[in-house]
């Protein structure tokens, strides 16, 4: 997988990240995985979904995969772990 | 696949619904889906993710589905779009 067609869901708007996805569909990629952690996972899946349902309506979620990251802590006093998610859609 | 296995994410604190997951599997459940909506899915995955690796160690997340729902917006002027996900827990 070329990291090329990753998207990394952080605190911009949803849209910036629907549109980062909607690219690369455009420039060819048949797949594209957008990657969240913490809070942000919500977001992917808003990404996700409003990519497929209104942007690119042959695109679907292929598969949806789970982990927990071990962070370093603010400060650098110990570890958190936090959740992370990898959304792999693809063109049908 | 019986309600009584299912755990709807909504507002109270994590370890809540956690309780509600290791319970459905202590009670001889082989099956847990756990269904939330909007911003509760990261919660969602956060409640996967502390299942399987600190109380119910020979559980898997088993698949992971999402779709959009249709809402009535507050008021009831019209509708609004939220994400859902279905995330199925089994035992190996």
């Amino acid at each position: 997988m070329d990291d090329e067609n990753t998207v990394y869901i952080g605190k911009k708007e949803t849209m910036n990240y629907v549109m980062a996805v909607v690219t690369q569909f455009n420039r060819g990629s048949k797949e594209v995985v957008i990657k969240a952690r913490g809070r942000s996972i919500s977001k992917a899946v808003d990404v996700a979904e409003i990519t497929r349902n209104r942007f690119v309506p042959n695109s679907t979620v292929f598969n949806i995969t789970t982990d927990t990251e071990e962070i370093e802590r603010e400060g650098g006093e110990g570890t958190v772990n936090v959740s992370s998610m990898e959304i792999t859609m693809k063109l049908e």
